[in-house]
């Protein structure tokens, strides 16, 4: 939206202060939220998520009522606002904290969870829903329709398996989980791009190359915007020297480019979410060690705090929404086929997962030599578990694809909608409430069930490369490159191929990238000498 | 705005990637406009307000080329805009990073400078203008128009100035204009409010009395909701112990109540900028203390850069928007008109400030015993000068007030807002350039001409009072505070009346207040076992 949009929105709807009440009322909620969410912390069930989800939807409730039956919103939600403002904080914060080393020693296995396994989960959604729903008499839908049902549904949402799991007990587990989640996010949107944009009335092997050659070009092309972005930001602050002058500054800098190079993917029709995810890796490895280190602190609280609103936000809009009389009002003759496009969902989503899952697990355990960096079948489980929650990226593409901007019009439409939202419901609040308990069944203490992977066994070595007094987030991480400098043996090379790829990439580094845009090691001189000044 | 209302203007608007498109310029604007800031930060004249003007106007220009002559803004400016969601990150990081004991120490110059002076101000420009705009004739203007004149242009922008003093070389000054400027803005804008929602048409004694006492009652009521919600903010943090859990937490509750307390106060119709103000006073005062280290340091610099962010917006927009042909439009058969009621109100303000700078810091030196504690006509003709900048307030009231939901109709009211723009123009950018210069000549190295203040001399003793460690911005200041906690003898009490009230409010502070809501000393114990677990 731009502002010319909102002014001509001020004068249509004419009375300014109901919009603040609005605004109030839900900035109160988001309060209330925290405050609660932070009580239930300790419990063996509830998560931010589910918490934020009943608050919603016990609010929605008490509208409902005192609208007297007419309305249980306060704020209706707009996609365009949920894909401008909402989301990109949230996969550039995720972008920004992911542990590198991990996410790039796994690089393979999460890409092929995240993008081929995607793919798979799609197709088998596609396929089931284009076969069992014409059986329910449900309206007619188009080809297109089918495949954006695949699309929707193949978004998974880890937040969940995310809050139980330790990155420090269980690496190996935790990547996969984020990673693929992240890369899904990507994966699903893109196809779901692709898919709207794309003629697929008659399909043919011609067209489906280029569909494919469409879909492969977007995820190049919006990876290399991200990287181009986050380098031109290190490049920036390295050259002109932000932290000698202003910390806000260099502050303001990064997070204007991490959304500059979101909203340009935007503009240019490719994914923004692949960019500003890439553009958050490449700034917390270079821009995020050029700053100074109240930069650095703010910085990465900012943005979690930022990506932790905007989920809570999205949370207890969808629990308030989901008491729309409105899209119920269209299946209330039928209820029953809502209850049964539902299930058929939730079942094919448990199917399209496990269909990717173990096949996929099985080669990743081929390349892997050692037993205790094998992917083994609880963790299987428990990764084939995270996927199975459905979330907001789900729910902003069901409204972006089954209203006419916001309003519900079709009956099959209307029972699409309805049916992603039970789904999201469903498998949020009962899937969620179970995963805290299942988890910690499933690896009792978990640091002894999830063996350590080779690099925790590194860890003590690390003290040395590191520069005193930089309680640097990245310190482990970068630590762990370091010690991979060391001249790479023929036995080495055999026995871990994806380290030696690693080596490669970190000798790369350190010879050009580094030396132009920054980075944890090549800074430490001036960081130190920045560094002197302390908070003022 | 709502999202309700954001929806329809996408129905309206019906294409979503134009204002993508906008977005994105912005925000590529905003980034231009930072780095360039950057590189300019060691020119004798130019500041961050006079450059995001000049990018502004160049940007202007370069659409207006681009479109022929058609179009000059990317945005158009929307007034409820800059009041929801510009202002308040301003005024809310003015009152959480004010020096809290310079400000309670000059607490009666500061208001009688920000609610006596402005009140002046806007009685000189409102007569001022009465009477010389007929002679003008620029068509009908009533009562309330010219009413609503002095109260926009006696809202000034001092931020120009604040840019060049130093707060630990002039703490007076700086605390004087600081104090001013923020006060200043409160009660203009809750003077332009008063009047616009008040029936003026016929002023009488009743009338002119009911008025004062709707002021004084939005002045009390506004601040203690203020006070309020930064206390409950404080109490919850405190009782909950947030930190334990959840540093995003503690960061989230800290920004959404800030804004909370804003939006509350507007739904109230109380005036938001005071209680924000004053919700940034006790937050930084009291639940500041309450969140680990980490917090500390992220909301600091989180909400001085949001602040940032939202001035550079401000400036930049204004520049843009002064090129907007419409409004020239109206004026095109007699500049002469635009360029006599600027100057007039040029003068006016002048006149209007020196008004009140002279007696008022009369009055206010003779309670002061000290010379060295004495306003001298240096500093008044530095504190007069600072105030003569108007900037987006002005802007933002004059919009509100002279435009029928951003369109300008009437050619008196375009008139008007042209010549707001040609005052805000020159004087950030004539009077901006200046200040500088004039400062550097007026008080050379400004540590001599400016005696320091008694607390600079108490400073080496505070070193015993500190947390180790506790790198805290706000020890000085604190620290102070903990000298005064010795017994206050008569001649004190006779010397320094300030700082006996002072002294009261701590006794009552440190009994009744820290115990409850927390605050520098109360909870060392408790930030110190936080700060054990370093920024991960």
């Amino acid at each position: 939206m731009g502002f010319r949009n909102v002014e001509e929105a001020m004068i249509s709807s004419g009375e300014e202060s109901e919009s603040v009440k609005e605004i109030a009322l839900f900035a109160g909620l988001l309060s209330g939220c925290i405050v609660i969410g932070h009580l239930l912390e300790k419990t063996r069930w509830l998560n931010q998520s589910i918490t934020a989800l009943l608050i919603g939807l016990g609010t929605g409730c008490l509208i409902l009522l005192t609208s007297g039956g007419t309305n249980s919103r306060i704020l209706e939600f707009n996609q365009e606002f949920f894909f401008i403002y909402l989301l990109p904080p949230i996969i550039f914060n995720a972008g920004f904290q992911v542990k590198k080393k991990q996410f790039f020693r796994n690089f393979t296995t999460i890409t092929s969870f995240g993008v081929i396994g995607t793919l798979i989960s799609f197709a088998i959604i596609s396929f089931g829903t284009s076969r069992l729903f014409p059986m329910l008499d449900i309206g007619y839908l188009e080809i297109k329709d089918y495949l954006a049902l695949g699309a929707i549904f193949s978004a998974t949402d880890s937040v969940c398996t995310l809050q139980v799991l330790h990155q420090e007990e269980t690496p190996l587990l935790y990547s996969l989980v984020f990673g693929e989640g992240v890369v899904n996010d990507a994966t699903s949107v893109v196809l779901f791009n692709a898919i709207t944009n794309f003629d697929l009335s008659d399909m043919n092997l011609h067209i489906g190359l280029k569909f494919a050659w469409n879909f492969f070009t977007l995820f190049i092309l919006s990876t290399f915007l991200g990287v181009f972005v986050g380098l031109l930001c290190a490049f920036i602050i390295r050259t002109l020297y932000f932290g000698r002058h202003s910390t806000d500054r260099e502050i303001a800098l990064l997070m204007l480019m991490a959304y500059l190079s979101y909203i340009t993917a935007e503009m240019l029709n490719l994914s923004g979410i692949l960019t500003v995810f890439f553009c958050g890796i490449v700034m917390s490895h270079y821009a995020w060690h050029n700053v100074t280190h109240r930069s650095q602190v703010t910085t990465k609280h900012t943005f979690a705090t930022m990506s932790y609103i905007a989920e809570v936000f999205i949370f207890l809009y969808v629990g308030m929404d989901s008491l729309d009389v409105e899209k119920w009002s269209f299946i209330n003759g039928s209820p029953e086929k809502s209850i049964w496009v539902s299930l058929i969902l939730l079942v094919l989503i448990m199917v399209g997962r496990a269909a990717f899952i173990l096949p996929l697990s099985f080669l990743s355990n081929l390349s892997r030599r050692e037993t205790a960096e094998k992917v083994g079948i609880k963790q299987q489980f428990t990764v084939w578990w995270a996927g199975l929650m459905r979330g907001a990226v789900s729910v902003a593409l069901a409204y972006k694809k089954f209203t006419g901007s916001g309003k519900t019009v079709q009956p099959a439409n209307a029972l699409l909608i309805t049916s992603t939202i039970s789904v999201v419901l469903f498998s949020t609040v009962v899937f969620g409430l179970l995963t805290k308990p299942l988890i910690r069944w499933l690896l009792p203490q978990s640091d002894e069930s999830e063996p350590s992977s080779p690099t925790s066994s590194r860890l003590p070595l690390l003290g040395n490369k590191h520069e005193p007094g930089n309680d640097d987030p990245e310190a482990e991480t970068e630590g762990g490159h370091r010690t991979l400098t060391t001249k790479p043996s023929l036995v080495m090379l055999l026995n871990s191929p994806t380290n030696t790829v690693h080596h490669y990439w970190r000798k790369f580094d350190d010879k050009f990238m580094r030396p132009v845009f920054g980075g944890s090691g090549s800074v430490s001189n001036a960081t130190g000498t920045r560094d002197m000044g302390m908070i003022h």
